[in-house]
């Protein structure tokens, strides 16, 4: 069975190998998928939408492991929340709550059996002691309601909400690609009613483009260029550079699109 | 069977486990191996460089997918290309143009039947909506010719070409790897006739250096020296440091080898 | 069989990618993770450290593959260990000296039978050329002893050893990690007797902290820690932030622990 790695502990990080180590000696036949260990450190939110963006992507039935902790060792739960047909593994402190807004966990449980957990467990790598064993003993088939207790909710955590109004749309960048392309929280859907022409603006801080392309490549070299990308939102590119460095904008930052709506 | 993947994603980029994990929901067994994501942003002559060098090192009937892709969603192909004994994916734009310098590709398939590609593919990620899926079914099977048309050439690049002369050899800069050593497009046989010794000189911008060496650990530490390196290419290095950062030569910059001939 | 790869190459490096491929070429089988390739370039001290850390967390029989060789082409030799219940490969240059301080090795081989290498052999890539060959062979059944002569000790490197005294203990920072965490070499065993509340002061350069916690998010953010971290040794943490950057402190800095003695 398949099982995966998100966390913030940096690329090429030894920590992700311990882990790696622990579910290969509880299962030799795991098999491990990293999403990433880029997500900026601590950052939950950032974490939140790296899981939501790239999970669906995994066969049902895969093992999701997320490891944002900013609270390891606190009285923050580790918990299991089975979402869609998948499962997930994570501290319960809003990982989780992008992947849960559309579909409620059908599943959650308080993760306390200290049976599927290392033998010691330290205070400070829950990700290592308990969630890398939990992962193994479910991808070998123990059933997740053995981990614990059921909960009935997740932890949330506030997330700016799109507002769409006549000729209007209000959203914010959500994230930012290692190419330098901000993207919003506005969804292809949410924009499906804004005409694609020169028409319409998308203002983000002082910065202004007019249209919604298909490609970057449409558009000469340096230009501010709108366009849904590949995760299916509203993002800012400069073709052929980093729109990031180039425009110094932010994660938070709020887009606006507009258009004459008659 | 073997997938690699080769991209300018950047390390631990969740987009590259996007990819991943297409492959893997249509083949469960495929292995994947990352050769790099580390390809700067778009240079596509690098990622050609790159598979170039490390390709030729995986077994046969291996399947390496390239993703450099400034082009994406503009009318460049993508392609399946035969070379040697391996297949290899990527959009028609010159990635594959080192490796297809000594070996033409056998088969050169422009990739258009979009049975074999995800149900929506988006215009700025092909390499997760049209390659991942095109490389699974290839390693289910699918014969290649069953991918679209056959072509006849793949788009090429310019490259600069090592002028050997009694006496002298001629060639640039092309790569720097991560110690900062800077490898030249100089080949062990185009050096056949260099003595070893203190009379051939080795210059590079102002930079000069005498004899080619075997190894880094024959001389003292900050010494910039020239030698034939794991590539099979002349480079220079400065010992125990990196001659990038210490030189601040950039890849392009002239090389020249220079000896007494009698 | 299990394969790990330990290396300075950088993160994404595409020379890891050789060394993947020359061992899938001869064990298309064998199962390769990646320990790190971020051990700073030729930083012997530091690989070592990895090492110890990392490697007991894998299966037994897992064969360990460290690359981090200052001294390639060099005189040094290279050299499979049998530690506790592990396999190592590496450059016989101090790497394995930590692994095999608490457990000498029961089996060291000098590798010279050149018929498990790669038929050519550069002089500055023996990781791919010699190291990454013998490790498919060993994955394969051959014999330890089928790889060269035995060797009675390792090269050893001078190690700070922590001084333990009556109400003091005197250390130093050892490594630090991608959250800047400072990691001295002082154990948790070591600690024993030192009281964990404010009485003890823990003092790094001119930084001093009093009392040892249990976790980070015992602290207000911003707080300077001192707590027992996930790899059993005293650490310093900066609540939410990085303890290298707010302090400035580097590896090889003194730390001390002391506490009134009655």
């Amino acid at each position: 069975l398949l099982i995966t790695l998100t966390t913030d502990f940096g690329p090429s990080s030894p920590y992700v190998a311990a882990m790696k180590g622990v579910i290969l000696s509880l299962n030799p036949r795991a098999q491990i998928v990293e999403i990433t260990h880029a997500v900026p450190p601590q950052d939950v939110r950032h974490g939140a939408i790296v899981l939501e963006e790239i999970t669906p992507w995994f066969p049902p039935e895969t093992i999701h492991v997320a490891v944002v902790d900013p609270g390891v060792g606190s009285s923050r739960k580790i918990i299991y929340a089975r979402i869609g047909p998948s499962h997930f593994l994570a501290p319960d402190n809003g990982l989780l709550s992008r992947l849960a807004r559309p579909a409620h966990p059908s599943t959650i449980i308080h993760i306390t059996k200290a049976d599927y957990w290392l033998p010691q467990v330290s205070a400070t790598f829950h990700g290592r002691d308990i969630l890398a064993p939990v992962a193994a003993h479910l991808s070998l088939g123990v059933p997740p309601e053995m981990l614990g207790e059921p909960l009935s909710e997740l932890v949330t955590l506030d997330w700016v909400e799109v507002i769409v109004a006549r000729g209007k749309i209000e959203g914010v960048i959500e994230s930012i690609d290692s190419f330098g392309n901000l993207i919003s929280n506005i969804t292809a859907d949410q924009l499906a009613d804004a005409p694609r022409g020169e028409e319409t603006v998308i203002e983000c801080d002082e910065h202004q483009t007019q249209g919604i392309f298909a490609t970057y490549s449409d558009q000469p070299e340096m230009t501010l260029v709108a366009l849904v990308g590949s995760s299916g939102k509203l993002e800012l590119a400069i073709v052929g550079d980093s729109a990031k460095i180039m425009l110094g904008v932010k994660v938070g930052t709020p887009i606006s699109v507009r258009w004459p709506a008659g």
